[in-house]
């Protein structure tokens, strides 16, 4: 989309306001009333066949009489009308356009044909389209509100925009109520053209915007959407909330690793790689925003908290511990000069409570001592209306140290009336002021995390040793057999093309070939059933393992192959895999990957066979990976201390793990023909990381 | 506590205030101006040794003046004064107190004492008596503000208590603001007489007050609060916050059990077992007392959303799925109805969206038809302020309906300005309303936790069969010989005391000794480090597994036994134990208990050795134990799957675990000299479970 449609759709000079309306409470009448009421310094055309006047402008009667080349038109005609009104106006150099017409695809097949139709009309003309379906556009600095909403915003530096339009109809009334306001606000409705990446890439360059939020339901182009987010999340925060999930996606999943890789889990994972702020629900979308667009990032993850009260300061610390914050230990230094202020029996360790009749000058003097500590980087100051509490002198100094310090300070007042002018203060001089502190942990939590994402170095991505050709041949074969998945023994084959090392192993036919193989490798081996049918080797009794010995071997071959035949008759058995058995001392976990509907291929990781899908310890990433992205996988699972070694076991090799991962992911990069892979299990000692299983799935 | 001065002291005729003063900002003039302001209609009694009058009542000069059998005195004097004044008033007959002062316990030793002291006279006199440190009591049915808080509270039917007098203030503000009434409001200060436990059983008995909200720091007599809170739970709701957590027993816990029961567990199972219902924080708390002072309990799981807007709608049904609630599924019935009532592109099914241009008729019907539908258990109504919403109208339906039905309708209109007015409608009528979906959702689910909890059968507690005296001795004769642990040799007969199968064991001194009692267990055997002093004998490499023949068992025991020699030059090495392996289907899990500070026996249950300890899957349960708890504490945990048989494993035998959990809950009650106890691992298939080690501490 061309950046100048997009600027003439935010700061158009000439509105049209086609379908205008004389009538009050019709939609067309209230967009015309709204941009008059919000205070439009440029030319606004109502338009109408019937003519006459609206508020006092002169109606046009068609877009013949209109002037050629329209910053924007705002579309409120019956859904039929929508689009000859928009070939007309794109005829004399329409430059962007918002359809609050409803109808289209949200109604059925007829409206999803005729919004495709619109949608062509509009990229060929290099209009900038917003909708249809929604409640418009407004930006307040320039005097725009080119919507069918109730509420005038207040002005403001967060920008807004929705998927929901209803959502944006409560936001915008919820949000007066509470006196925030708002740089631009954009409801995208069905986005046809426009969409939450548009949005992303113009208000990132956007100076009036400090914090971007945003409601979706989906993304129209997952790639593109991510790299636009990494980009805009270096210079700003983005704060969205996601809501539903394309359960399509999880449903269709055959392994393991689609069960549970869920197109939630993408988004969750695509929003932490690239740097966007995930809030948990409508409400602490604003308690975010709130500490975003106004206080510094916190420089480490300690909190100190300055209260009056003592209750409430435990609770602020249980708060504290269930983020991923500390409580900050304070220096000796601090701890004097604490003692040397306060009372005897006040609690000068954290929560520093300077007790019930604090006035606003200790309130002043041990805020500022706390902010001298090194070793604190965010203070929540946390206050309750006691008698002697001196409300609007300690707001006052709190917006005093707030403001000089590079630390960010957190502002909770418990109470409602006899806090209000505290509030009014703290609100007045842009700091965010909370009446729990359990939201106030939060958002210094979130600015942590976004702190620590700002800092992350830029990936360095290798390209794993591998051969290519190889594994390809083996996939196209496989395709043009007309198989849908390829395991174990053609697997061995991709596996070995890509360098991964597996355990010895040999397809025997016979028992007696089992035996000869056993012997050969001269330890207890396993036995697994080999069919290209079977997936799930254990649903079948189709494994055994530990087996020492000829007897064992042969009686294993026997059982596995009857049972596996008795309990799928349709399938081919080619016999069974005897493999040498992984050391005793090997952990199994799981790499997998499959593509997301949005976002590509989705790696996998988790702990050991049925773990991963009954306990769900699994961590994703999506594509690309580097060698620190593959470590910060191992590492981020909750059982990843039984990785580096308990009770004497040594650590696993976690270096040749990370190996098994970047093949995985250079092999979701290599073949698009590969829907989804899963190595289960590998086998990890501190030596080294053996693929002992795997299954891929295919699509032509 | 006698129930007639608890009944002086909530419902006082005659009310004196001791240290009352005529200088406004004073507390002794807060108390007096309270009383006057709430409404008092009994007879107020200021004293002063300064005498002359204070808002027009005449100042008693001193106790003496007072006439006999005062019902309450507020004590408002400087600390070393309480103690000779409370002795007069006991001398004349005093029924209740609240003693404002502060400086007893929290500023340390000598304040200490002197609450000793006043607690022990007050006990002696049967006197009632609050705090010290307290903000004080109201009545508001009674016109009673027996207090120095700032703010009067609204009448209500919601009873509240804290343990933190600054969370009070804040609360008193706040609820003021947000038109929250009480029934009573109690800050119980330091707790030297008058604890929680006291107000939950008067006010569990009060036809005043619909729920119960407390703020809690810990509770004063674990076990009798228990009691009263199962019997009161069954009568009203109780919720409360709990704040903090008492360190000092998780600090000192020596066993994975210890590590990981803090006392936090200990609490979360205490509320849990008894009803109560645990709010997350403080906004939470009230959150919750809304729903359950005004709806009828959910008689299952399955809630409907109706809703005029998509995105919101969407938001709702994801935050179901965040609770153990489920969408429900509705009847074909409700869905042609819906169909007949609905435009062609309304959603029908859950959530029912009734789309933006609904009235309050369409409001009307879907929200009766989704009620009359039986497989409905609660109602999310949703709405946001689109232009044709007519939110008096429909909030006047919602509240006809909900009166009607015996399902709860719980209201979320999303907004300010535009649905102030539903909102009142709604509060008015008592009906509660939520701004955000989530925490409406949340409150459905608690209740429908405490619906379940209120169905539960009473239990029936079996006497598992065991030889206490064998026990017995055994134990006597460790703490006799200054042992503080039984490990695996003397636990053996303490397993087999309480009838509990254990695999064979031999005690080898020498690796002949092992060899021969490998021969006769005729299969692998797993050898173990024998040593009183060792407990973690995977730390010491003191276990080896899986041993088959004499070569690999005679290794084995050299290895073990040289290392641990090794590794602890301290211990006594007795030799090593030589033990049957389980069968390799078994499952390893933990069984154990650890005597909470509080609460008594915490038993605990968990699947397989470290991850108990890294997982934190635990389960946990305060004594005593039936047989469905014991199996409620086994499908609690997230790896019961595990447990069941997934993948052609058979279901344990959950009987023969539920026995182990019984004989440990024995214990724990037949020994108070067992501090902690842990049997790690049991061994558990589909035959039945091995105790196959197992460690108690002792304390004389």
């Amino acid at each position: 989309m061309d950046q100048r449609a997009l600027h003439a759709f935010f700061a158009p000079r000439t509105v049209a306001v086609i379908g205008a309306s004389a009538t009050p409470g019709k939609i067309g009448h209230s967009v015309v009333t709204n941009m008059l009421g919000a205070g439009f310094k440029g030319r606004l055309f109502p338009v109408n066949p019937k003519g006459g006047s609206i508020e006092g402008l002169t109606v046009a009667r068609g877009v013949s009489e209109l002037p050629g080349g329209i910053d924007l038109a705002v579309i409120a005609v019956p859904r039929d009308a929508v689009l000859p009104v928009l070939e007309e106006l794109a005829a004399k150099g329409l430059k962007s356009a918002i359809v609050i017409t409803s109808g289209f695809r949200e109604v059925g097949r007829e409206g999803f044909d005729l919004e495709q139709k619109m949608a062509e009309l509009a990229i060929s003309h290099g209009i900038a389209l917003l909708g249809p379906n929604a409640l418009g556009m407004m930006n307040t600095a320039l005097g725009i509100n080119a919507s069918f909403s109730a509420t005038q915003p207040l002005m403001g530096d967060l920008a807004f925009c929705s998927q929901s339009g209803a959502l944006c109809v409560a936001i915008l009334d919820w949000a007066r109520g509470e006196n925030i306001g708002f740089s631009k606000f954009v409801s995208l409705g069905n986005k046809a053209v426009l969409s939450e990446t548009h949005m992303l890439r113009y208000l990132g360059a956007d100076p009036a915007s400090k914090v971007i939020l945003g409601y979706i339901e989906n993304v129209e182009n997952g790639e593109e959407f991510l790299r636009t987010a990494r980009q805009v999340c270096r210079i700003k925060p983005v704060i969205m909330l996601k809501a539903g999930s394309t359960a399509a996606g999880a449903k269709a999943a055959s392994s393991h690793t689609g069960a549970i890789a869920g197109s939630d889990k993408a988004y969750e994972t695509a929003f932490r790689q690239s740097g966007i702020v995930r809030a948990r629900d409508v409400e602490s979308l604003f308690c975010l925003a709130e500490a975003f667009a106004n206080l510094p990032l916190p420089k480490g993850p300690n909190v100190a908290i300055v209260t009056n009260s003592g209750g409430p300061g435990i609770l602020a610390a249980d708060a504290c511990e269930k983020t991923r914050l500390h409580m900050a230990r304070l220096s000796p230094e601090t701890i004097q000069r604490l003692q040397a202020l306060l009372p005897s029996y006040a609690a000068v360790y954290n929560p520093v409570d300077i007790i019930g009749d604090a006035n606003a000058e200790r309130f002043r003097k041990a805020l500022e001592i706390v902010l001298d500590d090194p070793m604190v980087h965010a203070v929540l100051l946390l206050l309750t209306p006691t008698a002697m509490v001196e409300i609007e002198a300690t707001a006052t100094a709190v917006v005093h140290l707030a403001r000089r310090s590079e630390k960010p300070v957190v502002a909770c007042l418990m109470g409602h009336t006899h806090v209000y002018d505290g509030k009014r203060i703290l609100r007045q001089a842009g700091l965010p002021c909370y009446a729990f502190p359990e939201p106030a942990m939060r958002s210094i939590e979130a600015m942590y995390t976004y702190a620590l994402w700002k800092q992350k170095p830029v990936p360095v991505y290798e390209s794993p040793p591998r051969d290519r050709e190889a594994a390809g041949r083996v996939i196209e074969e496989a395709l043009q057999r007309g198989q849908s998945e390829i395991v174990e023994f053609q697997g061995r084959d991709v596996l070995s093309a890509y360098n991964l090392p597996t355990p010895r192993t040999v397809l025997a036919r016979s028992s007696d070939e089992a035996v000869r193989a056993a012997e050969e490798m001269n330890g207890p081996v396993a036995l697994k059933i080999a069919s290209p049918q079977i997936s799930h080797k254990t649903d079948v009794h189709g494994v055994a393992l530990h087996l020492i010995g000829e007897a064992a071997v042969r009686q294993a071959f026997w059982d596995i192959t009857t049972s596996s035949q008795r309990l799928r008759p349709d399938a081919y058995i080619a016999g069974c895999l005897v493999q040498e058995m992984a050391p005793r001392d090997a952990q199994e976990v799981i790499c997998g990957f499959k593509r997301d509907e949005q976002f590509g291929p989705l790696l996998m990781f988790g702990l050991g066979g049925i773990h991963v899908e009954i306990l769900k310890d699994v961590a994703f990433h999506l594509n690309p990976l580097s060698r620190d992205d593959a470590f910060g996988m191992i590492r981020s699972i909750r059982s990843y201390m039984l990785l580096k070694g308990v009770r004497g076991t040594p650590c696993a090799n976690l270096n040749a793990l990370a190996d098994v991962l970047l093949a995985l992911s250079a092999l979701a990069q290599d073949f698009p023909q590969v829907y989804e892979a899963e190595f289960n299990p590998v086998l990890v000692n501190f030596e080294r990381a053996l693929v002992a299983d795997m299954r891929m799935t295919l699509r032509a």
